[in-house]
């Protein structure tokens, strides 16, 4: 599978999702975010096979993502509204953006998430709530959390405690 | 492809997968964050098929976010260290994981992120580098840079302006 509509090609997003994997359903998401509910309307923003994207919304209702509504009678038609679960998902596809533009446009830029009232663009950066400062790879660690299974604390007292090697200079 | 060992189903970033998308190439990612850099360390997390992780280690090598780096000569053996584009993507990964843990974990929370230092768990949260504002569906809006080509700038126009409808209460 190769996405190679413009809407995928230029946008950050979609560039990402080229160098990280094969995901049709965060670019489902994403159209909805900007809007699209109808069928229609994600196949032609996202020139994906019908039967594919049909999967891909299912998949989505199912997993809480969309309502299904009916917005016409006869014959019977469909749109996809997000849901609560789904518009939290948003911060995610905002930094996925923001790593996007920075490491994936080297020409600038085709698309900016910016401020709804001013237009001015954001700068998406990942922090923790209680002290404003911003979450990274140097300053985390993950442990277990109330549920954790036997299993997984001793996967996690197995991991080399988040400090991955660093990358020769250069690079 | 379903994902089936406990570091994928007890994850909220592998079940944040199972929800949105088949994404290796994330939960490889997420390993390296961990510590990971041997193909063995990332064949025995993800319990994933020895062909399918060398194509999308090599894939995430091409790709900039992997140097693979030779670690035994003879035989020789190669260790798959993160570069600083991929330590980059890891906010990405940690509004994953908040998204997992806040919808996808009704029971509590297997994985947390926290802090190194105190191990105090972060909450993690995207805002505007400015004003320290979270970022949200309701206040953003998608608008062309600089190097918007023409058919992106008219795609944009006709998008309804990241408005998307609301959906049904109780849903």
């Amino acid at each position: 599978m190769q996405p190679k509509s413009p809407s995928i090609l230029e946008c950050p997003v979609g560039r990402a999702v080229e160098t990280v994997g094969e995901w049709w359903s965060i670019l489902i998401l994403r159209d909805a975010f900007q809007g699209a509910t109808k069928f229609d309307e994600f196949s032609q923003s996202l020139g994906i096979a019908p039967n594919i994207l049909s999967r891909r919304l299912a998949h989505l209702t199912e997993s809480g993502m969309f309502v299904r509504r009916r917005y016409h009678e006869r014959p019977p038609r469909y749109e996809y509204v997000l849901t609560d679960k789904a518009r939290d998902f948003f911060p995610v596809v905002a930094t996925l953006l923001a790593w996007g533009n920075k490491h994936l446009a080297p020409k600038g830029e085709a698309i900016l998430l910016a401020n709804r009232h001013d237009r001015r663009p954001f700068n998406p950066v990942v922090v923790d709530a209680a002290d404003m400062q911003p979450i990274t790879l140097t300053n985390a660690v993950i442990i277990a959390g109330p549920r954790a299974s036997r299993v997984m604390r001793k996967r996690l007292t197995s991991l080399k405690a988040m400090n991955p090697a660093v990358a020769p200079a250069g690079d």
